[in-house]
């Protein structure tokens, strides 16, 4: 029954972040609030998630050349060594990497900050057919813009409302929009960046502007908090991912993720010729046989 | 002993192209000259080529990251049916996705008809640390536009030249291309044809178009002999992969790959900051401690 529970009980329904109801400072980053307590039972549940993601994403894949409009944009956010990253490869990697499109927004470039801050969000927004994942995202203009006074504070405010408009109109494009904030807290933040610097092979993960980051952690906090509450919205709901554990963060994600491509439901194409005529046609006038 | 032999003989070695001595007609798009005689012993060996794959692609990623210029390129040739997408899915999809560009090239578009036909190609070059994936490419310049006379003759002979100055180039600028043609007999396609319109799931990867092409197997049979004669050079062999089995197929690929990480050998990064003050910092100076 144990493992059954984690396909039971809606992930999504479990994680989301209700605007009226959510406090950062009471999510427990080392928590499984829902599905498998331990990494065998998560790696067992992630094998099935797997197949069925696999499964749904090919059709969708499928349905995008038949003319559907219809995509997934996954939103990774988090603090430095939240494991952004680490979804990426374990859970993104899941699925087929020729119906992902993958965008990593790091600190805006000189070109980039000459337009509206939405502007190289709105070019990376996956095709039709695709998943797109974002590392990062247009909420770093709400995190470290705030954080960091980057702008003046009546422009950072102003930039929820447009959120939200930009999400509504990607979900009346066809765009299924998931967000996954993975919480970690200061302790594991700090065992991972000694892990980063004792490690000759992760090293260049690592840059001494993390530090300046991490000295900020409730500031960033304050800054997720409202962000997660502004913008979590019906169209494009938040899910607060305790990510402390690393084998939690992917089997939640994924789960999240494979939740949002159920409901898409998405269908392989009408052919647009005659499977009986071409069969035929390879039976009585193959030239080859 | 069978097992290991995989690992042994240098895979590269027995599939490259040599120009002076390769006939498409002498090849068997059934063998298995190298490495696994079944499917289950290519499955052991691509287990330990995908953790190896792995490990490399992260250390040329991080390489990249360290202003390292070298990338790889996987071109994908065949015919219809012949396998570019599976290989994408289970050789490209061993590494995290994160470090794959991959750019598929369909019939030219009014715009890119417009340029040379190199100009969407050189667009499509992976960055540095990125492992790149082209599904079809500048060949088909040669292949399509040869057979079916989409240019004069004149045209296309000239192409041969370019394609090799083109790859010389990218070997300048530290690309290492591997180009692998999977080589499928006219029989399997057939069969592989049938399974598409059979199954509705497949039926999106069907287009009648697919048949004219298909009674079209010896002039692009001439073609590709002309096209890997031509072009596999010491910079950027090509490499005729055996494809009527799917295991050996992507076994094949897969080591083909691996070798050539191998050879470029990527390295993590020196850290452009002091671990060691850094990790002090961390220890000392730890606001959150």
């Amino acid at each position: 029954m144990a493992k059954k529970s984690a396909q039971v009980v809606p992930v999504r329904d479990a994680l989301r972040v209700e605007p009226g109801d959510f406090e950062i400072a009471r999510l427990d980053p080392a928590a499984t609030p829902v599905g498998p307590k331990s990494k065998s039972e998560a790696a067992a549940d992630l094998a099935q998630v797997a197949a069925e993601l696999d499964a749904l994403q090919e059709a969708l894949y499928a349905e995008g050349t038949g003319g559907g409009r219809r995509r997934v944009l996954l939103v990774l956010q988090g603090m430095d060594t939240s494991g952004k990253g680490g979804v990426i490869r374990h859970v993104a990697g899941l699925v087929n990497p020729q119906g992902l499109h993958i965008a990593s927004f790091k600190k805006p470039t000189r070109a980039e900050l000459r337009h509206d801050f939405l502007w190289r969000v709105r070019r990376q927004v996956p095709a039709p057919g695709l998943i797109g994942v974002f590392d990062r995202s247009h909420y770093e203009d709400v995190l470290v813009a705030r954080v960091d006074g980057l702008v003046p504070a009546a422009e950072w405010r102003r930039r929820y409302g447009l959120i939200d408009d930009f999400e509504a109109e990607l979900a009346g494009s066809g765009v299924t929009t998931v967000k996954c904030f993975l919480h970690i807290s200061p302790d594991k933040q700090r065992e991972r960046l000694v892990e980063r610097l004792e490690n000759p092979a992760k090293r260049w993960k690592y840059n001494p502007g993390d530090l300046a980051a991490r000295a900020k952690f409730p500031q960033y906090q304050a800054a997720y908090q409202d962000a997660l509450v502004k913008c979590s919205t019906a169209v494009a709901p938040w899910y607060a991912i305790p990510a402390d554990r690393k084998w939690y963060r992917n089997w939640a994600v994924a789960r999240v993720l494979l939740e949002a491509l159920r409901e898409v439901a998405p269908v392989f194409p009408e052919p647009s010729y005659d499977p009986v005529v071409e069969l035929a046609r390879l039976r009585d006038a193959d030239p080859l046989r």
